[in-house]
């Protein structure tokens, strides 16, 4: 891996890029992973690369989603894996949740690989090799899943996830969390919380917010996602962006 | 190649991107040109993917450049290889000008690769294997160029540059003109004109002009190009992309 100096201005940024590129190069990342990564580049540099009060807002809301889920389900795909498998497995056992891996370039070689990293990063049950089901309204093998885990789970996290299975697991009747740079994505428009945030920043503070709201009354927690408005928060978002855009020029 | 039928609606985007895929595969393409592509992506979403009039403008007062140039330079690289190669040679035909390859992540493998295409395209002189100068205050070999290209040239076209490059050729006091799909990139506010639009819309629309100003007289060229504002052109360009944002949400 090439070494980056800490004390880079664009540090982050470049040692995120570099992950990627070897998780390529380790079979984990398909290699549309690296284009979805630059489009959440070029969107994370539009939000000046730092967690907003709209992106706070809905993770504390998918906090109280989270520890009031009967069966929550982490879906993890290539990126994810690459990026913050470790921050994965923490809000998992935080929760506690399961992960799934799920792909959308779905091989059997990759699942292995990343079933395997995330065991060997201390994950208990990791489903998705053992599909067992079909989400709906999928065609190919991107609708492959597990009973027991996505197929069954009342509240899905599914960070950086494709709009036509967002929209499939939202029409399962499923309470959708997604992590997503892109506000205007079709997966950030159909979730029924979008947190707009890097995966990197947003999965941290997420687990946060689980730690923070686990005394809290699931009643309270109940309540709270009850009143949430993504689509106001979309909407402040964009408003936020394109007044950074103009104030850029 | 994934077969894409023409009717569906995100034909184009998704064909261009198999192409960057393909051009990896081949050794043609760089990791990090699959994450800059991405990037592209996202800011040509945000564009509609459409030529606005502003890249027109700056489409026009180019071709003013490139033809009234002594020695007009075309640099290309792997992504621009990957996706616009025949543009690439068709357009240094217009002119004339000279093809020149130039990696940022230089290697001979993918100097020769790109280079054999070009040629096998139908380009005669392909400047760039037989470097034999530096770009000044660049490190590493992404400083090589050739003497009689580049190096020598005064006017360059640089499509997807990086913006330490664009930079470093506009310090060498040539007049650079870049396409890149993010007015905020370095390389876009560096340069003297930047073209804010996708290469494979940019560079036929580029020979577009190149054909129509054939006849126009150089002195008519001359001070097209000498009152050219390219950062007026940028801020209409963001003023754009913030109001069309904003009506997204």
């Amino acid at each position: 891996m090439t070494t980056i100096p800490p004390s880079h201005p664009r540090y982050l940024s470049l040692k995120t890029r570099e992950q990627i590129a070897q998780g390529m190069k380790q079979g984990i990342v398909h290699e549309t992973g690296l284009i979805a990564h630059g489009r959440g580049e070029a969107f994370d540099y539009l939000l000046g690369e730092a967690t907003h009060p709209q992106a706070e807002a809905a993770s504390k809301v998918a906090a109280a989603a989270l520890l009031t889920a009967a069966h929550p389900v982490i879906s993890v795909n290539g990126n994810v894996a690459a990026l913050a498998a470790d921050s994965c497995i923490h809000l998992a056992h935080s929760i506690p949740a399961h992960l799934e891996v799920n792909l959308f370039h779905r091989t059997l070689e990759r699942m292995e690989k990343i079933t395997a990293l995330l065991q060997s990063k201390g994950a208990q049950t990791v489903y998705g090799l053992a599909a067992d089901e079909r989400i709906p309204g999928l065609d190919h093998d991107r609708a492959l899943c597990e009973k027991n885990g996505i197929f069954s789970a009342d509240v899905v996290l599914v960070p950086l996830e494709d709009g036509d299975r967002c929209q499939a697991l939202c029409a399962m009747g499923k309470t959708v969390i997604t992590i997503d740079l892109n506000p205007l994505s079709r997966t950030a428009q159909t979730a029924t919380i979008t947190i707009v945030d890097n995966v990197i920043r947003a999965l941290p503070g997420l687990q946060q917010w689980v730690v923070a709201l686990n005394d809290t009354p699931r009643s309270d927690l109940a309540q709270m996602l009850q009143s949430w408005d993504n689509t106001h928060n979309l909407k402040t978002m964009l408003s936020f962006l394109s007044k950074r855009l103009n104030s850029l020029g």
